[in-house]
């Protein structure tokens, strides 16, 4: 259950064997089938969730019930709510297991303990976040300017075996185009 | 030039006298005038920016030449190109000062030297790259769920006196809609 998630912490601090066995003491394992979910918008989102094996989106569904893919997190991936994990509020956003998926959660609680009790973990969750805001601020700047077909393009580049594991729907819904013009786009492509 | 900057790093960490000295010692000011650029595309961006006064835009420029705002930057807020900054590679976002604006630099390498010397300086930065992710999540899920007409209404909620400060332009570009239709959304509200 935990090498992954200790080889993933290992890229940017080194624990001691007691340190890791504190670490992941406080890890809560979940398994998750295809199409469950590993949070709901409108409940309580009390976790960062590391994905051991499977594949998670998160998304966001309008007022016209359409969802809108923010990310897909696969082996070696954490995937969150942030706002409500860091205020305590509701969640917006959904995330749900495209495949049977193992995944391991550490409560705010936990993680601030584990920053008093384990400084060097400051540094690997700064690391993470850091991370995550590039990704994040990449995911915007192509969401505003480049084209679907580029979009289209750096997702096969960036993901290719996500491509191959993910419903052609919602590659669309992460892209932001309909299916019919992903379908398009992957025959000019092929 | 420093208690504004001070102030934000006491939002969550407490700094003696001699660490505030040497934290300070590592920042670069910068006075930028109107439309002046902190970092054009093209460039290296080798730094995580502090503003003291004024605003800042960061936007990208499109195949066509149209200009995206991702976010704006007044007192107190930091701004960067995050990729550019984290590994060195020319920055694909821009930087424009809207007001006559100063700035504190700080370099990748003082950084991670104010991490290793002043190790409480990870909690800083973890907190401030959380903050950050929760920010660009949020920009993320409402380009991509809320109406123009919604994202208006919280822009002006979340913002209410940058709305004053910023040419429509500007705004319109942020959120995605032609100045024309900002033009309509305001009329509508008022």
């Amino acid at each position: 259950m935990y090498p992954d998630i200790l080889a993933n912490v290992a890229r940017h601090i080194t624990l001691t064997p007691d340190e890791e066995a504190y670490f992941t003491a406080l890890l809560v394992p979940q398994h998750v089938p295809r199409y469950g979910f590993v949070l709901q918008a409108g409940q309580r989102a009390p976790y960062l969730t590391f994905v051991v094996q499977g594949c998670v989106r998160t998304y966001a569904t309008d007022a016209r019930g359409k969802e809108h893919i923010l990310a897909f997190a696969t082996e070696g991936w954490w995937c969150m709510d942030s706002t409500a994990f860091f205020h305590g509020t509701p969640a917006t956003l959904s995330l749900q297991a495209l495949e049977p998926t193992q995944v391991l959660h550490l409560s705010l609680e936990h993680m601030e303990a584990l920053c008093q009790q384990v400084p060097k973990f400051e540094r690997f969750f700064r690391i993470l976040s850091q991370n995550g805001f590039q990704h994040l601020q990449r995911r915007i700047e192509a969401l505003l300017k480049l084209t679907a077909e580029v979009r289209f393009a750096r997702f096969q580049h960036q993901h290719p075996r996500l491509h191959q594991r993910v419903a052609q729907k919602h590659i669309a819904a992460y892209l932001g185009v309909t299916p019919e013009f992903l379908s398009m786009l992957r025959k000019k492509n092929s």
